[in-house]
């Protein structure tokens, strides 16, 4: 195995660990900034480093489509393509092919569907889309999965969780491990038993991590957190554990507790192109009249370079002007918040103080300060927490 | 005053000078990014200053319509709102309000007109035009100037020379001088002796600097150079000379060989967001088919961002997927391309080679490396060397 995961310390269930990858080290609990086709959308490889991001997220489904894995390869692999040094997880593309309804046709060996780009016909097998991240030398590559919409009937879900399995084990073989490691993926969604099995029997599978897949997809919340409490703790204790799609800042503390390690989310940088902006004091909508003439900046404890040199005031202006540099500033300060709250979940496993970090959150998301909106997923939008 | 240009050197009429300001210096010949609403589209000022600028330009009427002096005022002035350290010279907004054709009235007090983004009625006068940029405490404020548009009749051109000089002087009058300085306009259209006589009548007012207005309106290259050859000389010497709104480094390179010691252009950035992208070879299209594998840097002697870390490959990747990072790269790029270009042409006035550089540029100008385009204005389009 080329991946290594050591467990520094718990906290319960909350685990303080370190995942070493040909690119470098993870400190988790980590999240993923989403950098779907090589880069997160309006920021540089450099500014996403100097955000702290230590790993970047990209996706298999869409780079094979455009540029194509080809010239990805041609071109020195998927780091020296994008730029971004560190380590890189692809996701497979699974939620993208089974989110293409009416243009893919799912068999045991595989799925065959028509690229969304330009109708040509394209197949992912387990095996290929081994082959395909393996080619492109990403750090960690994912299985392809099965991914059911919701709501789903128990007997669909059962099927499509076995199907998911079967192509685990297929992945498994076909992984040559040159560099890098492998993912398996749990499927079965909202139902508890499925969802357990799932997992007992990936555990089986000897892989580098594994994932919690299948949420996000428009559950409640309530359904989300029992799926990762049903599930992580089901999952070995020395690999990695990943919730793919998730999410809130709430969501995010609640799986770390349930001991996942790993996430990844669209929700900073897509909201902060529509001027939903994170603080520790609650979200704001930076187009709200109320920031007209707030010379704060956005959270005076960041240090992203909108807070350090700007104000509310200056990026209500520019998001109103319709300026493309608020949504490179609001991204810059959402990743920011992101990875500065990952540092301090990282802190207080480390001090033995994750309950007292739970609780004070789980305050502020009930009552943000004035004028802003809970942390908690009042603005939950089941396409804004999607894979993508 | 409060500015002081001192002219370090000198090859023939290009010089080598250094102006002082409030905010700091300015090393001439300098370009000025262009950030119309406060901020170069796509780009942070942080990134702005690593790029190499030394001062940004604004514009008064972009401003005042929207957020309003009041609130730049209230938030401690231009520099505090934008979070730009540096020196900021904005535009008085003539150029913008005379191209509100149909919306816009002129009368010797000044020009009232309607907000191009809600028809409210508003008024400029050469005084109080004046005022508002003292009130946002830029370091270079322009006076009001009448631009008139191209081709225009003789007859029209001297009456609107002639309005442009009275405003002038109205607005010394009007300057309080409390910090930064104020740049007179020369107009006059393409007639030579307007020019002339603009300039000289232009430069018995006493002004911080002398610019040259009503370029870049869609005349000829031939015209544009002709006014630079006809105006600049006329100028006084000992301060600063700023040719609005040019333009492609081969008129650059002209106009600082006829003494021109500033420069705006919007073309850097706008043309990088429509991926065209300068090089020290040629212009490249970006989106071109022949660029989907190149492993190259878009110039292997820049040290921006996207060449420090990516190739053009990755560029025509993001650029034809409609990538935000496509315009944030290739902005990044072209501002440093013009900002290490200034550099050189500085460089070369010291050390007594600026003649061969020019040689050398119009030799690449017209012979571009295969599969460029030349450093001429090839892509010569009058909107996008407006004064924005």
């Amino acid at each position: 195995m080329s991946l290594s995961f050591q467990l520094l310390t718990t906290a319960g269930r909350a685990r303080r660990g370190r995942l070493a990858t040909p690119h470098g080290v993870i400190e988790t609990p980590a999240f993923m900034p989403v950098g779907t086709l090589g880069a997160v959308k309006g920021v540089t490889p450099q500014e996403l480093a100097a955000a702290g991001a230590s790993v970047m997220l990209s996706n298999l489904y869409h780079l094979a489509l455009r540029p194509g894995v080809d010239t990805v390869e041609r071109l020195g692999g998927i780091h020296a393509f994008t730029g971004w040094r560190g380590p890189i997880l692809t996701d497979s593309g699974g939620f993208q092919v089974f989110s293409l309804e009416g243009l893919r046709k799912i068999d045991d060996g595989g799925v065959s569907f028509r690229s969304h780009l330009d109708g040509s016909p394209l197949r992912f097998t387990p095996e290929g889309v081994v082959s395909l991240q393996e080619r492109m030398g990403v750090d960690i590559a994912m299985v392809l999965d099965e991914c059911p919409p919701w709501p789903i009937e128990r007997a669909v879900a059962e099927t499509s969780w076995k199907r998911t399995l079967a192509w685990a084990r297929r992945a498994r073989e076909a992984w040559q491990g040159k560099g890098g490691g492998l993912f398996g993926i749990v499927q079965g969604s909202v139902f508890p038993d499925l969802r357990q099995r799932a997992a007992e029997e990936l555990s089986q599978v000897e892989f580098d991590g594994y994932a919690i897949g299948g949420v996000s997809v428009g559950e409640s919340e309530s359904d989300r957190h029992a799926v990762v409490e049903w599930t992580a703790p089901a999952l070995p204790q020395g690999k990695p554990r990943y919730l793919m799609g998730v999410g809130y800042p709430g969501d995010i503390l609640h799986a770390v507790a349930q001991g996942v390690d790993l996430f990844d989310c669209v929700l900073p940088s897509r909201n902060a192109r529509h001027g939903v902006l994170f603080t520790r004091e609650g979200v704001l909508r930076i187009k709200n009249a109320r920031y007209k003439d707030d010379p704060r900046p956005l959270d005076p404890g960041c240090g992203c370079p909108a807070c350090a040199r700007t104000s509310r005031a200056f990026l209500h202006h520019l998001t109103r002007a319709g300026e493309l540099t608020a949504a490179v500033l609001g991204t810059l300060h959402n990743l920011r918040f992101y990875l500065d709250f990952m540092g301090e979940i990282r802190q207080a496993i480390e001090l033995g103080t994750f309950e007292d970090l739970a609780v004070r959150l789980a305050s502020q998301s009930t009552e943000p300060a004035h004028g802003l909106e809970s942390l908690a997923p009042v603005i939950f939008d089941p396409h804004d927490q999607a894979r993508s």
